[in-house]
C-alpha cells in the first residue's frame, strides 16, 4: 500500500513528517511511503535517523507553500511545492491509496478540490474528524471548516456522506445524526438550520435524530454532527480550547495548592495521562477531506511524527472500509427529499 | 434597593427561587425582593422557611409559562403569569433596579424585548454572560443566544455595547473585542464575519484586535467576544459540555484506576472543588439582557437558591455600575463607521 506524504508541510516538517514515515514503514508491514519535497534535505534526515531502507521513496518538490499565502493563488502557481506534488501524483496514480499533508488547510482543502477533484454528485467535500466521546466511542463532526458558507442541501448532503463512512469505519447500522443548533427543539436554530432541518427530516435512508445542542456533542447519544464548516469549526475550537484551559487551570490550582493537593496530582498522573490521550484527539489522526476521488487526511499543523504515524493508520483503515467505493454508491443512491 | 424574581420560572421553582430571595435579604442589608407567582404558594415556603421579615413582597400571579410554549404567543396571552407580571412592574416602577428570571429564555427575551423595551438606539439587546478565563479574569460572550440571524450592524452594536459594560463592570479602560471565526487571519469568516470584519475595523472608540478562534474564548487575551447569537450559543454550550464531558471521564477513569489513582483524588479533593467553581459560571450569576432599558438577568433552568442570590449580588453589581446611564450615553455616541 503506497501512502504519499508532504514532507514540507505543518509547524514541524520537515523533521517531524520524516521520522514518521520511518515509524510507519518501521511498524506497518506491507506499506510503502512516497515523500514529497526537497529531496537533499529529506536524505539527509533519512540518514541521521539511520534509515536505509527502500519503502520510502523520495519526489524531490523544491517549493513550500506557507501558512500566509493565499490558498488557491498557491495551488495554481507554486506547481514545484510539496503539496501540489503530492495531490497531482494522488489524482495520477492508481497505485497511491491516500495522502497526508499537515501543511496549510486552505491549501489543502483547495488543492484537495481543485487537483484531486470531487467524486461524482458530491456538491461539497467536508473535513470531519472524530471526536472522542464520554462513552468511550467516537463521533464524526461533518464540517469543521471547510467550508464557511452553505446551503441548506450541503449540509443534507453532510449528513448523507458522514453516515455512509461512520458506517464504513466503524460498523454502526443507522449512524444517529444530530443538526447542531443552539437548542434541541424543532423551532430552534437560524435561518439555515431550519430549512435544513425540514430537508433533513424528510431525506430518506439516514437516521436523522433532530436538531441538537452543542452541550451534547461529546456526549455518545450522536455519531454524526452536522454543520456548516464556520460552525463546525467554532464548535470544535472551543471543545480545544476548554480542554487546554481546564488542565491551565488544574496546573495552577495543583501549584497553589498544599502538599495533599501537590501530592494527589503526582499519584492522579497516570489517570491524567490516559484522559489526554484520550481527549486530545489531534494526535490520533487527522481529519479526512470526505468527498474526494481519493482518500486525503488534513493533519494537525502541530503534528509530530507519531501524528505522522497516527494518520498512515488511518489511511489505511479507510481504504480497508472500502470507503471511497462505499461513498460513491451511497451517493449515487442518495436524493435530497424536497421540502414538504 | 428593590429587585423582582419571577418565583416561578425555573426548573427548581418555585422552592429554590424562594429560597434564594430569602438568602439575599438575609445576607445583603438593603435589598428588598418582590417575587411573583402563586401567592398561596409562595407564603407556605417562606412559613416552611421560617421567614417573618417584611423585605419580600408579593405579587399575585396565578398563571405560569412553560418551556414547550411559544414564548411571543405566551407573553402576549399570559398577562396573568409570573414572568409577564413581573416584567410588567420592572417597566412601570422606577423604584425597582432589576429582574431576575430562571424561565423560559425565549419568554424572557421576548418578554424583555416587547414589554420592559429597547433602550434607544439599541438594534438587537444581546445575552451576555462573563466567562472565566484561565488568567482567572472574566471574558463577555455577547451574544450569547438572544438573536440566531444577525446582520453585520448588530455584531458591531454587540461590540459597542459589550465594550461598555466590561468597562463599567470591570473597570478595564479599553477592552480588547474579538470576532469569533475560524481562524485569526483578517480573511478568515463567512460572509458575515467579511462584512463585520470591515465595519469593525472602521468603528471608533472600541480596541478591536480582530479575527479569533473559539480555542482562545478562555484564554485571557480577550476581554469582550463577539458572534452573532447562533455561534455564540454554539460556543458556548461546546465549552460547557467539554467540561461535563471532561468531569465525567475524569470519574470514569479514576474508578478504573488502582488505589493509587483513587487516593489521589480523594487528596485532589479540594483543587477540583476550586476548578469546578471557577469553570461553571452558571452558578455565580445569569446573563444580562444587554440594552433594554432595565436590567434583566436570565438565570440559568437549573437555578438553585444559591444561583438566585448570585443574579441579586449580579443586579446590585450592574445597578451601582451605572450601566444604564454608560450605555445609554454610549450608545448615543457611538456611530458605526460606514465600509471603506
Amino acid at each position: 500500500m503506497k501512502i504519499i506524504i508532504d514532507a514540507f508541510g505543518g509547524d514541524y516538517s520537515p523533521e517531524e513528517i520524516v521520522k514518521g514515515a520511518i515509524t510507519s514503514v518501521n511498524l506497518i508491514p506491507d506499506v510503502e511511503i512516497i515523500l514529497t519535497g526537497d529531496k537533499e534535505k529529506i536524505e539527509n534526515i533519512l540518514k541521521q535517523e539511520n534509515y536505509s531502507g527502500d519503502r520510502i521513496e523520495i519526489v524531490h518538490a523544491p517549493d513550500v507553500i506557507s501558512n500566509d499565502e493565499s490558498p488557491t493563488m498557491a495551488i495554481r502557481r507554486k506547481t514545484e511545492s510539496s503539496l501540489v506534488k503530492a495531490l497531482t501524483l494522488l489524482k495520477e496514480r492508481d497505485d497511491i491509496i491516500g495522502m497526508i499533508s499537515a501543511g496549510s488547510t486552505g491549501a489543502v482543502l483547495s488543492g484537495g478540490l481543485f487537483i484531486v477533484g470531487r467524486m461524482q454528485g458530491v456538491k461539497r467535500p467536508a473535513l470531519s474528524p472524530f471526536l472522542p466521546t464520554v462513552t468511550g466511542g467516537k463521533t464524526l463532526l461533518i464540517d469543521c471548516g471547510a467550508n464557511v458558507d452553505c446551503k441548506p442541501e450541503y449540509l443534507v448532503q453532510f449528513a448523507i456522506m458522514g453516515s455512509i463512512y461512520v458506517k464504513a469505519m466503524l460498523g454502526i447500522e443507522n449512524p444517529r445524526v444530530g443538526l447542531i443548533s443552539n437548542g434541541v427543539e424543532d423551532h430552534k436554530g437560524n435561518e439555515q438550520i431550519h430549512q435544513t432541518f425540514e430537508l433533513l427530516k424528510n431525506t430518506k435512508d439516514i437516521n436523522f435524530v433532530g436538531n441538537m445542542e452543542a452541550r451534547e456533542m461529546l456526549s455518545g447519544d450522536y455519531d454524526v454532527l452536522v454543520a456548516d464548516g464556520f460552525t463546525g469549526n467554532v464548535a470544535m475550537k472551543s471543545a480545544e480550547g476548554t480542554i487546554k484551559a481546564f488542565m491551565q487551570i488544574l496546573k495552577n490550582e495543583v501549584a497553589d495548592s498544599g502538599l495533599k493537593g501537590k501530592l494527589g496530582a503526582l499519584m492522579m498522573k497516570g489517570v491524567f495521562k490516559k484522559i489526554k490521550a484520550r481527549m486530545n484527539y489531534t494526535d490520533v489522526g487527522g481529519s479526512p477531506f470526505l468527498g474526494l476521488n481519493k482518500i486525503l487526511i488534513k493533519s494537525h499543523g502541530s503534528s509530530k511524527a507519531k501524528t505522522i504515524y497516527s494518520c498512515v493508520l488511518q489511511v489505511i483503515d479507510i481504504y480497508k472500509s472500502n470507503y471511497i467505493e462505499n461513498m460513491r454508491e451511497g451517493i449515487k443512491n442518495s436524493s435530497i427529499a424536497e421540502e414538504k
